[in-house]
C-alpha cells in the first residue's frame, strides 16, 4: 500500500542527500503508509505526540501504540514497511509512555547507530521528548528540517489514493441524501447532522470522522459552523458541507437545501451559484494557474451582482482536508492531471440566507472528472 | 471558570519555586481553563501541535488558533486568564503556522523577557519548533519538566467539574436508551452506534465526541472495539460502552443488551455481573486503597465461577477518559471524597457472549453517589 508515495519520497530524500528521516506529521504518516488512525476522541491518555515513521535506506518503520494496530490494516503488506507496536494500556504497572517509547523507538534507532550524515525530521510535530529519545540513540546527528517538504509530492494523487477519495466522496453523497430527506420547516441544524451522521456510518459499516458545516441561513454568521439548535424556518436555507474521512482520506463538498419552498429570490440566487460553479469547473485543466481560477470566479460572482464569498474558491484534498493546490488569490501553483480539487463558490446575506455549492473533481488531461454525485439543485 | 484549578496550580508552582510555565498537554489546558476544543477531525492543516498555555506570576494566557476561539467560550471571563488568538486560515497568503505562532507566542513571551529562574514545561507535548520559539523569546532559560505533574492535582474534582461530568453522564444515558430501543435480532453494531450517536447529538443540541465500544458477543475478541458490520443474532449479547465528551469532560459507562430473549445462562451471567458491580460499589469510600478494590472484585468474579475480566476494574475520569485513580492491581492511591470513578466488572466467553456493566460515581464522605442513571438490567 502506498508504494508510489514512498518511491517519490525515496527520490526526494536521495536528492537531498539524506538516507535517514524521522517523520512525525500525521498527514505524512498516512500519505507514506496508508495508516489511518481513529482520531475522533482526540488525545489518548496512553501516549503523547503523534505516531512516528522512521525511514532508513528506503525501509520504513511505523511506530504506533498497540491500540492503533487495528488502524494499520494493510500497512505492513509491502516488504519495505514494518509496523512496530508500543505498549500503551496495561493494568500491570503505571502507564509510562516515555519509557515505553524510549525502549521501542530508541531500540529501533540504535540498530541504525551512530554514523555520518544528517537525519531529516519534521520538527513542528516532533516533541522534545521524542527528539531526545532519537538523539540519544543516534548520537545527536545533524537534524535537517523537512516540515512541509512532502506537500508538493502529495499534490498529484496515485491510483490507490483516487480509490480512497472516490469512496470518501460517495459517503458524503450518502450524507446529502439523508439530509435532504429530513429537512423541513422547524428542523434544527443538529437534527440534520444527526441524521446524516447515522446514515454515513451505516453506509460505510464503520465509524467515520466527519466535518464541516451545517448552518441555517438565518444565522448572523451563516457561511459555516458546527451544527447547533438553530431551526430552519419555512422557506429558509441551510448549508450542509460534509467531509467524510475514509481510510485516512477526506472528501469535501457542499449543498444548500431549503425547508419547504424557497422564495423566487432564493431560487435565483441558487441558480446563479450553480452557474458560477459550472463556470469554475469549465476553467479547470492542466496548465491553468490556481489564482487565475480564483480571480475569474470571484469576478463572475461580483459581475452577477451578488456579494462575493470571503473564503477560498477551492482547494486540494487528500490525506488532509485542505491542501495544495489552494485556489486562492495569491497562489501560482499550476494545475496538473491527477490532482483532486474542490470548487465552492457561494454568496451570503448575513441573518437571511446563504448559498454555497461545492463539487469535487479529478483534474484530467483535458478537463475534469466530477467525483461528487449528489445533485446540486434541490428544488 | 476553573479558578480553583489555577489556584491549586499556583500553589504547586510556588512550592516548586517556579513563577513561569508553558503548558502544552491538551488535558492540562482543559483542566486549567475550561478550554474544550473540537477534536473529532484530528489534526488541523492550519496549525501544528496543541494549543499552549503560558503562565506568568499567576496570570494565564491561552494561545489558540483563531478557528478555536468559539471553543474558548467562558475561558477569558476571569481576570487571571487571557485568550490570545493566532491566525490560521487565510486566503491572502500562504498558511505559515510557524511564523504566525512565532509572532504571537514569541511576542507574548518577550514581554516576560530574559530574567532569572527556570520555566516549567510539558516537554512530552511541546514540539521542537514551539520550544525554539519560546527559547528565542525567553533567552533560553532553564527548563523544568512538568509532565504529569498536574495529574495528582486533578484527582479530586471541583464543583464546576462535577457539573460538566454530570451532564456528560446524562448524555451517555441518552445513548443507552437509544441503543436499547433499536437492538433486535440481526441489527449490526454500526446501526446501533448510528442511532445512539444521533440521539446524543440531538439531546445535547451539538456535536459530541464519542467513544468507545459497540461489540457483539459473538466476536472472537468481544471485550470491546469500534462498531462494524457484525450482526447481533437472536438472543445474542452486545456490549455498548459510551463515553460522551461534554465541554471537555468525559463520561464513561457500559451496558450489555440482548437481541430478543437471552438464554437462562446469559441471564444468570448478567445477574452475577450485576452483583459484582454492586459489590464493587459497596467497597468505595474515602480511605480505601485502589488496588484493594481491584483485588476484591476480581476475587468475587473468580469465586463466582466466571472468567475474570482482563481489563481494569475501574478508573478516574475528568479532562481525560482514563485517569487516576486507576482501580488496577498495582495502584496504592487512596480514594478521597470528590474523586469521580468508574467501576466495570465483566466476564467474556470469546465467540459466544460477553457481559460488562459499568457505573460512574462520585466518592462521597461515606460512600458514593451514582451519576449514571440508565438501568443496568435490560430484561
Amino acid at each position: 500500500m502506498h508504494a508510489e508515495q514512498r518511491q517519490r519520497t525515496n527520490d526526494f530524500l536521495k536528492a537531498r542527500g539524506l538516507s535517514r528521516a524521522l517523520f512525525s506529521h500525521p498527514e505524512s504518516l498516512t500519505w507514506l503508509t496508508g495508516f489511518a488512525p481513529f482520531v475522533e476522541l482526540g488525545y489518548s491518555p496512553y501516549t503523547f505526540g503523534p505516531p512516528l515513521l522512521w525511514v532508513e535506506d528506503g525501509h520504513y518503520t511505523l511506530v504506533v501504540l498497540d491500540s492503533q494496530v487495528p488502524y494499520t490494516f494493510g500497512v505492513g503488506d509491502d516488504d519495505d514497511v514494518t509496523v512496530l507496536s508500543v505498549q500503551g494500556y496495561t493494568v500491570d504497572r503505571p502507564i509510562r509512555p516515555v519509557e515505553t517509547l524510549r525502549e521501542a523507538l530508541g531500540g529501533l534507532l540504535r540498530k541504525s547507530g551512530v554514523r555520518g550524515g544528517d537525519v531529516g525530521i519534521e520538527r513542528d510535530t516532533l516533541s522534545m521528548t521524542e527528539l531526545e529519545i532519537a538523539s540519544d540513540a543516534l548520537g545527536w546527528p545533524g537534524w535537517v528540517p523537512l516540515d512541509h517538504a512532502l506537500r508538493p509530492l502529495r499534490m498529484v494523487k496515485t491510483e490507490e489514493e483516487l480509490v480512497k477519495l472516490r469512496q470518501a466522496f460517495l459517503l458524503a453523497d450518502v450524507g446529502y441524501a439523508a439530509a435532504q430527506a429530513v429537512i423541513r420547516p422547524g428542523i434544527r441544524e443538529i437534527d440534520v447532522w444527526g441524521e446524516l451522521t447515522s446514515a454515513i456510518m451505516r453506509a460505510d459499516g464503520a465509524r467515520v470522522a466527519l466535518g464541516n458545516d451545517c448552518t441555517a441561513g438565518t444565522r448572523d454568521f451563516n457561511i459555516g459552523g458546527v451544527p447547533g439548535v438553530v431551526p430552519v424556518p419555512e422557506g429558509g436555507s441551510i448549508i450542509v458541507d460534509i467531509s467524510a474521512i475514509h481510510r485516512g482520506y477526506s472528501s469535501d463538498g457542499c449543498r444548500t437545501f431549503y425547508a419547504g419552498e424557497p422564495s423566487a429570490d432564493m431560487k435565483r440566487r441558487h441558480l446563479f451559484i450553480e452557474t458560477a460553479l459550472d463556470y469554475a469547473i469549465s476553467l479547470v485543466r492542466p496548465g491553468v494557474v490556481a489564482r487565475e481560477i480564483d480571480e475569474k470566479v470571484r469576478a463572475f460572482v461580483r459581475d452577477g451582482g451578488y456579494p462575493v464569498y470571503p473564503h477560498h474558491t477551492g482547494h486540494g484534498i487528500g490525506a488532509s482536508l485542505h491542501e495544495e493546490p489552494r485556489i486562492v488569490p495569491y497562489n501560482d501553483v499550476v494545475l496538473e492531471a491527477g490532482m483532486v480539487i474542490l470548487l465552492e463558490p457561494g454568496t451570503y446575506v448575513p441573518g437571511q440566507t446563504g448559498c454555497r455549492l461545492e463539487h469535487g473533481m479529478i483534474v484530467t488531461h483535458d478537463g475534469v472528472e466530477i467525483i461528487s454525485h449528489y445533485p446540486i439543485r434541490p428544488f
